[in-house]
């Protein structure tokens, strides 16, 4: 096992970083009113007592908020980084401080260091495992099987890391049940479409300085990240160009009016790139070849696999960051490519990165525990395997979120409720 | 069985409404490039030869393009309309004209007549069944039951009819199999959103002559209908008010940027009422108690049981009619209310309806024509009850569609497919 | 002098065209809250007592309730139409029966109609000319200069009519005060963004039947009523092309989002077209030769010439009526390009053209009463020549409607009225 | 006459600042089309030799290659900021190491050594002067009226700037001419509106990270830069909330869609504050009574005026930096109320800030160039005075602009022009 140390053996003045973690954590708290209503009921209730949960996500003060919110429901909490690029050290001290919280997440680990951190997560013997990634998940059906009989189930935040638990699910070799909080209404809604659409842009304004109005922003991937940044970007007068491999995804950003080719046309003619499709070989050589000196490439998508770097670093003459978070590429014809936050998710690895804004957070975290709960409360209900979040917990963090916001919405009568349900009505 | 005859015995001049019923089919299927295709496929294969299709739905210029090809196919085909206001007599007479198609759609028909064509097309003895409203499926569980054991499947068009549907295969008492072409996404996304959305959008502005602009325009439901008035609307420069009773639905809206708020509290301020729930009571007597003098209520869900059109009778001191499609309710504090086309389906029931944009329905109806076909080559592949139209089919039609507007996509490689499929992929 | 007589003599049954045009306008009024309020005080106090007001304008429900409002404020009226088509008989029959105005305009009168129509107007010897293409200011000037002399002023609606006045003024030819309506603020931004654009595409839509999610509109001209189509079109998830001559247009255009292109480019993939210059020629010879099948042409500027419909009739091979309101023209490939209301206003000269949206022209003609009321208040101040509305009356008509609409706004205080006049602040 | 040093001789390493500040001046350049093109024009015929051109302008690295672009046409260049915070220190070393310019910005400079700076330049005794907000002009006029003489004019780029300037030509006290190119199109429309909007917005959000999909943003003043926060604010699905005292701005913006109301009722809702009226006491202390707990303010306008600063601080209970440009005042019931960058320009003076994007700057300093080549090459046609950036030079840039991103546009033929110019076409 892994004697990675926590965070707090890692920095010079953990004190002053904790005090800067923690001002982290009250901001965006202040704008988290589901966690806050939820920490009312786990601190009163303390839904968790005696679960142990091992962590692997973006370690900064909204994710804090919620490991946090775990912490005071009861359970004992260990974390790491699910991205070495995404640990804020001073939130990570922040809730190493607390003393049913143990951080291993650190900026800019190494793959070695970056494993080890998740090995001295395992090394606590978690009953629940809460991933951004499947990072965690993997790691103990990998190495530590012996764990799994005591885990009560897990969940996992992300588009990809459920399709790579859903695969692994069809294989047969998922040991323990998973709640796919990313296929929720409330993530794929929010978090997805307004989260990643708003922040990756924000994050490529800040970072370049250019503006969206006019421009040919080419979104590969009309999934739910996709639309969302397509339809930020559109918002900001870009001219959206959407590639796609499924043809009614296709067919849909067709319709909604933005322009659709493959790749390779869009290429000749993109002032902007975000890839969203959570696969691999998105934007490659036949691509790089063809594109417009000054080109904006970047990844709002989970892996840094989506843009060839590889291939990208072969045919550059010449290479250097052209501002903080800009690495430009530069062609053998004089051709400049620039790529962000080293193909890395823009919104989460960019120097000025503050990830997910924080109500989008919110939400997703919201369901988050109340799926940890669950999983608590009603362990026998659950197979090995992946589930849907049961749509009553869906539905209760959106009536927390509703309340907190003043929004009043009607309820069905039961004369309606009747009508719904029959179907002996004419014309 | 009812004698009830075909359309061309009750026009004086069958044959210029003939003439003026084919140049309308002619006008629809320049625009519709997915049954362009098919009907060349069809008429080639004849894949629907010795089937008898029965047909409850709206018999205008597009719909009568689908039963033509239909007919191409090799079918006979019996029809008749889904409401007693949306027949175009002359398109029913241009359909009547085919050799192999019957039409008894007359447009105003009272209940008994309603009821008594549908008996007529029953008397073809369909072996299949294509519905909007479920009218035919219900008719010949309910009235003609011998006629199931030949019954190949159905197919239902509309949100309301399935839900019905699936009501009834939950009670068991759905004896064969229909395809549920409303849940596609093909018809969901295109039709719902767009169709509805851009048609009911026009048939108010252009039945009132009021603009959108800085209007409240208040959208209750926010399903798939319901957000294609709230988006063009917006898009038109209204102030969106949705009302809801899924919280889910409701934050949903609220994070879109709308007003949410109870249909009570909307009352007091919309100038124009959208309702597109499917479901009933929806703008009842304590909403027409505090509406301004002026408001414009329509219905763009199913039937007309959305706006409670007894209640305002009572409530009204005089009925008047204000513009054609316009009745006007007066109160008894002189304020008028200005119920639509009845408050039957505004895009479908107004005096200039022109139903769902022919693009629009070319989509919908290629997903019908498939099913159809589906429903002949793999009859034994369906059990009794609701069936989700086939993924490939509805794929197959995306891409005739892609095709025919130009659009070239990507397609996966490879690599890309297997890195889909796996899950042992490292961070 | 002409004797073509008032609508009401050309009529078979008047009574009941009278009884059908009153409830029009009434519908209109119940839209027109500025017109209601200028009602109270024009019928109070009489500012136009002596006057005789000679008109020439669509004669419709709206325009109707301007007309009928300058009758109560103590003017006699005469009025004929601005365009062969745009006339709703029953509201010119409507208009004909209240003591004080005299109404010519007939729907499809010939040229010659046309002009005597106007003459007749010009024999109850104006004082006061109210105009909609300077058709009344032109037939004065040209025919009847003897009547100047007692003129007090008059009113123009449109663009292309100031654009006319204003040459005609500075050749000097121009011999009393003409208030340019359209130019002002409320006229530009209401009328022409707002009503232009929504009430074509509605036009446009409800003749056509096709929807605008996916299309390629092609908008020429990105003036006010571009800006309009362009913006609504976008709303309605068209994909927008704009075609300019002016260069700070043309890149507002594209900075908006939206392709720009010259015509010729544009032609060879538009779907819909819609013409906004006031300018001659836009789609010509060479734009027919390379349009798609099935192109759908329309102009929303003033005159039928945006268009080159001679052209077209030379190049086609064959033509017809293929739905009320849509010429189609046949090429010799085959291709079919349709033309909208015979290349006139398609908002205001399609078969069911209600004309712009009530609400929008309730701000346009507030404006139009209060310069007519000032024309008679204020004669003196006004040379002969074009005027600006005067910043006040502009003014007065934006809080009428603010008032109306239940809009409450901040007032300057006096220390910030005080430090938007001075320079001497430092940083 | 101050003796306060250039840049250089304020900072420790010099030639690292230099390589910094080249290297984001090149990244800029890189998206400067018209910059671009007017460099090798003025490289090649030196339009400025013998000028001394006095800059006050924020010293980063899009100014900077206005800056460089001076000098490469024949100039000596002396500049300083316009603003304390919104120099960057190493793009104005890099400036300041060309032969031909002396750069006097330092950032974060007190009260004192703002104005020294100011007279620094001023001691260069300029031909021409260059505003961002006229402190040169101001400078100039009060305290070295003896330079006025030999100075052939100035540009002003602001808005606020052009207004006090205005103010001064109005009292008779501005002594040389002066081109407002702050009111051409191409600046109102693209910097104002597409530049202030995206990069306030940008700069908000990455400042707080809280998002704009359902907030309440409350937009004080409804010009140009007030429509393109609202225009980006809303197409974000933020619910946009104007303030104006001007009833038609107000209309425009309530006819836009927009909640319009009073900021004292604004403030009870608001999220989210962005100011951009160029007026003071634009938010105070009874809006600051009555905002949400959390409530975020920013301006967007000129000074640090708009938010009543000074009230708030007197209110507070206690003041602290909750986030780097954050600064929380807690109300005494608790409340915390967030103001960013100092109440200065948020997209400015915010400590992560880039200013307006690049290309938009691009357009704004292509203005500028061409004016300050004109007023050399055309002294003699300009007064005392503001004077309108000439038509002729405005197209240029649009032209240069449209050619640099490939855009063609339509040329008027003869006979469209002529018509154009004439008036005596009938209907």
């Amino acid at each position: 096992m892994s004697d990675y140390p926590p965070i707090s053996e890692h920095l010079d003045d953990v004190e002053s970083a904790r005090t800067e973690g923690r001002r982290k954590m009250d901001w965006a708290l202040q704008h988290m009113p589901i966690l806050n209503e939820l920490r009312d009921q786990f601190e009163a209730e303390k839904p968790l007592d005696g679960q142990v949960i091992g962590m692997a996500m973006h370690v900064e003060a909204k994710t804090a908020n919620l490991v946090e919110l775990l912490a005071l429901g009861g359970a004992e909490v260990a974390i790491t980084g699910c991205n070495p690029l995404s640990t804020h050290d001073d939130v990570s001290a922040a809730l190493d401080a607390h003393e049913n919280i143990t951080s291993y997440a650190v900026r800019g680990v190494d793959e070695d260091e970056y494993y080890d951190a998740i090995e001295s997560v395992v090394s606590h013997e978690p009953t629940i495992t809460v991933d951004d990634g499947m990072d965690m998940v993997f790691a103990i059906h990998e190495d530590y099987p012996e764990l799994i009989d005591t885990i009560v189930g897990g969940a996992e935040e992300t588009t990809t890391g459920v399709h790579r638990l859903r695969a692994m699910d069809e294989d047969g070799a998922l040991e323990y049940p998973v709640f796919a909080v990313n296929d929720t209404p409330m993530k794929r809604l929010f978090d997805n479409v307004h989260g990643t659409g708003e922040s990756s842009l924000a994050n490529i304004a800040m970072t370049t300085n250019v503006s969206f109005a006019s421009k040919n922003v080419v979104v590969a991937g009309y999934g739910y990240c996709g639309k969302g940044v397509a339809k930020k970007a559109s918002g900001q007068n870009a001219n959206v160009i959407v590639t796609e491999v499924e043809p009614r995804r296709a067919l849909e950003a067709h319709m909604e009016g933005y322009d659709v080719m493959p790749m390779n046309e869009a290429a000749k003619v993109g002032d902007i790139f975000v890839t969203t499709t959570g696969n691999r070989d998105i934007v490659t050589e036949k691509d790089f070849e063809v594109m417009k000196d000054g080109a904006i490439l970047s990844n709002a998508g989970h892996f840094d696999i989506e843009i060839d770097l590889e291939a990208l670093s072969d045919l550059a003459v010449d290479e250097y960051d052209a501002r903080d978070g800009v690495r430009a590429y530069e062609m053998d014809d004089g051709r400049k490519l620039n790529v962000l936050a080293e193909g890395r998710l823009v919104n989460l690895a960019s120097p000025i990165a503050l990830g997910h804004p924080i109500e989008v957070m919110d939400q997703s975290f919201g369901v988050q525990a109340v799926c940890v709960r669950e999983l608590v409360e009603n362990a026998d209900a659950y197979d090995a395997g992946v589930h849907d979040v049961p749509d009553e917990l869906d539905v209760e963090v959106a009536e927390i979120k509703l309340a907190a916001e003043g929004v009043e919405i009607d309820a069905l009568t039961d004369e309606q409720r009747e009508y719904m349900g029959s179907w002996s009505h004419g014309t």
